[in-house]
């Protein structure tokens, strides 16, 4: 069969989630590798744990859970090579940085910027929220900072965000990170290999 | 420091759990691999997860997360290369099998039991709470069906797998497949390798 698209992964992720910390770090270097595209899919958990009859994340919800996941995230970034300090607040709403990452789709300094604001928020335990967290990180970027935040604070973006959250549900998304292939899901940081294998298979 | 253990890794499992299915197929080989000691330790899932307010499995409260398990099922093993069909009965209640683990600690014929047990359910969809699907399985295995079928029927081994239950409680387990090495946790068939590995780390 012909190939008709080159080879593309949907990357679904929220900034407030642990797992999708491991992923974003992860992500583009994994990606390269397999010369797969990542499309990168900013949305809000919180509406999504809500549609359950959830008023916060199962690792709050369920202390045991919540305990063994501090456990793991440490032992997971040892692994990965990646900081951890598990943050003061959790799960903290993280809605101007999604939204200035729809302002920042095809940018190449995107995945950039969603690193900086995941380490803000798991290293550095900032309020990955505030107008001045978000500008410093754009700042570092070369960004026009008070720019970008305006966009991302306009109707438009804001909607974006809306109907991303949208899709994610309408999709079934019951957590993050998730990964689309060719209309298949793949959950969690954990399958973030396979997922890229599956993109990465010429078959279709 | 002096080592005055042999390696050792415990498994905790329920023949009822999907995700326990991979890790019975996969553990004795990796663990081999690793030169670690399995020391199986059967557990009623249920009471755990009634523990929680829950009638039963989360895969099946959770519709969403209920039919991404099953593709991401059919994925894994594919992955590994173990045979995968989804019981008609989910989740399969593993009362008898679970105590004829306990009456067969420490034999050789063990690990092999439960490979052909969770094969029974995950595979040929059979009924492994059945006295005579279990009896099959011993006759297979050359052991005495009648003798062992009727010592996991006494009280003191039922005590026993009521106690199993207890401990994994107190221990905070809240999954399964679970391990333990050197009181550290480690939740699900995609953390045996890493349990593994601290299990053969030198140091403790």
């Amino acid at each position: 069969m012909e190939r008709t698209k080159p080879l593309e992964m949907e990357f679904w992720f929220d900034f407030g989630s642990s797992y999708s910390y491991l992923s974003v770090m992860r992500i583009e270097q994994a990606a390269t590798r397999h010369a797969v595209k990542v499309s990168w899919q900013p949305f809000l958990l919180g509406p999504i744990f809500q549609s359950f009859g959830w008023n916060s994340s199962p690792f709050v919800l369920q202390k045991e859970k919540g305990e063994y996941v501090q456990k793991d995230m440490a032992r997971q970034c040892e692994k990965y090579g990646i900081p951890w300090k598990m943050p003061s607040q959790f799960p903290r709403l993280a809605v101007l940085p999604l939204r200035v990452m729809l302002v920042a789709e095809n940018q190449p300094w995107a995945p950039e910027f969603a690193k900086l604001v995941m380490m803000s928020n798991f290293h550095l335990d900032r309020d990955i929220n505030s107008r001045d967290v978000i500008a410093a990180l754009l700042t570092e970027l070369d960004q026009p900072a008070a720019d970008i935040v305006g966009q991302a604070q306009t109707e438009p973006i804001k909607n974006r965000l809306r109907k991303q959250t949208e899709i994610a549900k309408d999709r079934q998304v019951f957590g993050a990170p998730t990964f689309f292939v060719r209309g298949e899901m793949f959950w969690g940081n954990d399958r973030l290999d396979d997922a890229l294998l599956f993109a990465s298979a010429q078959s279709s």
